[in-house]
C-alpha cells in the first residue's frame, strides 16, 4: 500500500485497509510522540492551510502536526489572496494549484457555513483543487466531510472500548443557537459504518442529511452485516449504545437563494430543547461513551454533567487530531 | 530550583531567586545567541499565541524566541476562535484551555486596552486559562503587568549599571495622544523593588496605578531597606535618579460602563505638556540612563535628544525581551 | 564578491556579476532542492515580512524559502503594528528598523497599489528603512520594482533559451479590468536589458513608465550594444521577437491629489480590448515564450490558448521565485 500523493477528501473515497494504515501510525505516534522516527518526515518541507472559515483546533492541530514532523504550515486566508470566484474576477484554481504543487508538500482546505452559496459547492472547491495540483488535498473540513474528524472520532472509540465492531453508534441531532455544518456527522456515519459498528442516526423531522451519505452508511452496514436507521424521537436511540456523539447540524433548508440563512436556522434549532444529551439519556445506553468533534455547545447540545463526567472522551478525541494529521501528512506526503 | 511548568502572569508571583535564574540564563543566551545548548531546547514543540490586541516587538521577539530555541510559535487572534466571552457564545475556557494543552508545549496570551471592559478581566482571563491548562500560561501582556517586559527591563538596568542595588528609579508619568495600559511601568515599579532599588514614582494628581501594586511596591522596598515615595510635581523625581522611566498610563477613570474612554482620557493626558523627559530634566539626576519598553511617543513621552542620546537604552531593552523570554521558555517548558 | 548583509530594492543598484551569482546559485538549489548544503544556511535565524498588500505566490515563495533554509519567515501585517504613518501617529521607522534588526536577519517589504497615495511612495518606504536596518531589506514587490520578479523572470528564460544576449523582449502593455502596478514590467526591463537583450516596450498611448527606468534601459541596452525601443501599435512588437511579456499595468495618471483613481483607470484599461497576447500575434514571433509574473488575467492580458500553451513558461518563472529568493536570502542574509 502507497498512500504518497493521495488525496483526503472523504473517507469513503479511501479503502478500510488505507483508513487503518493511518490510525496504526497513529497510534504509534502517539505513543512516541518525539521519536526520532517522525521528526525528520517532513523536514525542510512546506504545507499549506486555505482557511476559508476560521477555527481553533483545525489550524492548532495541522500546524503542531507539520512541526513535531519536522516541517512548516503556512496559514493562509483566501479572502486576501486575490483568487476567482463566481462573484469576484482573479487568479483560476488551475494556474493557483499549478503554482502551489511547485512550493509545497500539501494543501489542506477548510471552507464551511457562509463561505459557500449552496452545499456541495466546499466539496467542488477541494476537487477542483485536487484536479490541477500534483500534490495531496486534504480536506480540513468542508461543507460535505471532515476526514480528520472522522479519523481522530476512530481513533479515541478504539482507545476506550478496544474494538468498535458490532457495537452501535448513536448519531443525535443536538439544539442550541447553532446552524453547524454537515461534515463532521457525516463523516462519523460513514466512518462509524466502515469500521462495523451498528448506527442510528436520530434527529427530529425535517433535519435529514445528505441522501448520498445516507446510502452510503446504509451500504458500509449492509456490507459487514450491521443494522442502520433512522429514528426521529429523543430518546430510543440511545438503547443499548456505546458510544452517544450529539451535535447540532442545519436542516436542508439552510441554503435557498446562494445564501446560507443562519438566523432562520438558529431560532429552528432552538425549538427543540430535548434534544440535549443528558445523563437520564445516558442512563438507557449500554455504558456509552460520549463524544463530540468540539467545540461542545455547552447546555444545549449535551449538559456540562455529561461532557465533563467519567465516560467523555472528547479531550482525547480532539488530541488525536493531531497524531491522526501526522500519520496523514507522513504517509501522503513524507517518506515513510 | 525547577521552573518546569510554571505560569507566569506577574513577577511578584515568583521569588527573586526565580527571576534571577531567567536573567541568568538570558545573559547566557544573548551571549552565545546560537549556541547548541539552546537551539534543541524546544525542538518540534510548539508555543501557542493569543493576540488579542496587536504587538509588533512582543509577537516579533516571541516568534524569533521560539525559533531560535529549535521550536515553531503559532501566531493566533481570538477574534477568529468562537470562543465564549460574557457577550458571545462559544466554546469554554476549560474546554480551549484542555484541548491546546493537548497540543503546545506553553501558551501566551496578550490582552489589552479595548478588548476589555474593565480593569482586571484581563488577568481574570489569564487566571482562568492558568486554572485549567496543564502548560505554562506565560503573559505577553496584560492590563495589570507585563513580566517579559520588566525582565527585559531589568536584564538591560544590569548591562549598563553592573548592579541595580542602591540605586534610584524614577517611574514618571508622560504626556501625549495616548491612553496606555498600565501592565509596563507598574512591572517595572514591582521588579525594581524586588531587586533593591529605591522607587520614586511621579505623576500628576489623577493618574493614580493599582492600590494592589502600589502597596506590594512599599512592601518590596521596605523588604530590602530602601525607600519608596509618589510624588506629583514634574520635576522633583528625577533628582538622584539613575534611571528614568517615562512612559505615558491612562487614569483610573479610564474603564467606566464597562468600557474604556479613549477620547477621553487622550484629551486629558495632552493637557499635561509640562509631563514629558528632556534633557534639562535629565540634567537633575546622577547621569541616569534612559529606559522605555516602547513604541516611544518621541516629543511627548520624551524628547528625541533623550531618546535617542548616548544615555538611552532603549534598543538594548527590546532586544532583551527576546533573551528574556528565549530563558523563561527554556526553563518553564523545554528540557533543561 | 561578497553580499552579506546587502538590501535589494531594484536590480539596478547591484552589479551583473553579483545578479548572476544569485542566479548561479539558484540553478544549483532548484537541481538539488533540499540538499544539506542548503538546509542549515538559516538555521534558527528570522525573516520578517511586512505585507502592506496581500499577496499569493509572495507569500508562498518567501516562506517556502526560509523553511527550505532551515529559518522561519514571520508573516506581519504593518496594518496592526501601529506604526507611524503619514496620517497616524505611532512608531518612527527609525525605532521599528532598529529593533528588528535586533531580532531578525532579514526584512522583506511588500507595499503596493491602494497603500500607497502617490507613486514612489513605497520605494521611499523600503529605503527609509534600509536607511536605519542594519539588516538586508529586501523589495517582495513595491510600486517602483519587484528585484525577485526579475530574477525570476530572467532564470526562466535562460532555462528556455539557454542565452538571452542578443535575443528580443518585447514587453508589452495588455487590457482589462485591472490597474496594475509598474513594478513587475519595469524590473523586467531593467534585468533584460542588463543581461543584454534587444527590449521593445509596447502600449498604447497614454501609458507611459516611469521616465527614469526607461532612461536606464535605454542605458543598459546601449551599454550592451543592443537596440531598445517604444512602439504605440499592438502588433509591430512582436516581430522576431524570443520572449513576450503582456501585462497590464496603469496609466500615469492614476495617482493624483493622494490617491489612487483606480475605477477610472480600470474604465480606461478597458478601451483597448486589441491588446492582449493571443495566438496570432505570437505567430509573428521567432517562435517567441511566453511569459507572465502572475495572477494572468486570462481572457484579457492573454489568451488561454497561449497561458497553457507548449511556449508558455509562466509556472517555471513561478517556482524560480523560491530558488532565486533562496539563493538571494542565503547570500545577503546565511553563512555562505
Amino acid at each position: 500500500m502507497d498512500l504518497y500523493g493521495h488525496d483526503l477528501i472523504c473517507t469513503q473515497d479511501w479503502s478500510v485497509e488505507e483508513l487503518e494504515a493511518v490510525l496504526e501510525l497513529a497510534a504509534k505516534m502517539k505513543r512516541d510522540r518525539f521519536s526520532p522516527r517522525w521528526t525528520s518526515i517532513l523536514q525542510h518541507k512546506t504545507f499549506l492551510m486555505f482557511f476559508y472559515n476560521p477555527s481553533v483546533r483545525t489550524r492548532q492541530s495541522f500546524e503542531t502536526a507539520a512541526t513535531e514532523l519536522g516541517g512548516h504550515a503556512q496559514f493562509l486566508e483566501p479572502k486576501t489572496m486575490r483568487l476567482k470566484t463566481a462573484t469576484t474576477a482573479g487568479e483560476t484554481v488551475e494556474d493557483a494549484a499549478r503554482v502551489m504543487s511547485r512550493y509545497a508538500h500539501g494543501l489542506g482546505i477548510r471552507i464551511l457555513e457562509d463561505k459557500i452559496g449552496a452545499y456541495g459547492e466546499g466539496d467542488d472547491l477541494l476537487r477542483e483543487y485536487a484536479r490541477w495540483a500534483t500534490i495531496p488535498i486534504i480536506s480540513m473540513a468542508h461543507d460535505k466531510y471532515h476526514p480528520c474528524q472522522g479519523l481522530a472520532d476512530v481513533m479515541g472509540w478504539l482507545e476506550h472500548l478496544g474494538d468498535v465492531r458490532g457495537k452501535k453508534l448513536l448519531v443525535a441531532w443536538g439544539h442550541g443557537a447553532l446552524a453547524r455544518s454537515w461534515c463532521s456527522v457525516q463523516e462519523a456515519l460513514l466512518i462509524g459504518s466502515r469500521f462495523g459498528m451498528d448506527v442510528t442516526l436520530a434527529h427530529p423531522e425535517g433535519y435529514d442529511l445528505d441522501p448520498q451519505v445516507v446510502e452510503w452508511t446504509k451500504g458500509n452496514c449492509a456490507a459487514n452485516g450491521r443494522t442502520f436507521e433512522v429514528v426521529h424521537d429523543v430518546t430510543s436511540g440511545y438503547e443499548g449504545a456505546h458510544i452517544v456523539y450529539s451535535r447540532n447540524w442545519m436542516s436542508p433548508d439552510a441554503y435557498r437563494d446562494g445564501q446560507l440563512h443562519k438566523q432562520e436556522e438558529i431560532d429552528r434549532a432552538l425549538r427543540y430543547p430535548a434534544w440535549i444529551c443528558d445523563a437520564a439519556k445516558m442512563a438507557l445506553t449500554d455504558d456509552a461513551l460520549f463524544t463530540h468533534p468540539m467545540p461542545v455547545d455547552r447546555g444545549h447540545e449535551v449538559t456540562d454533567e455529561v461532557a465533563s463526567g467519567p465516560r467523555s472522551v472528547i479531550y482525547d478525541v480532539a488530541e488525536n487530531r493531531l497524531h491522526v494529521q501526522k500519520a496523514l501528512m507522513a504517509l501522503t506526503m513524507g517518506s515513510m
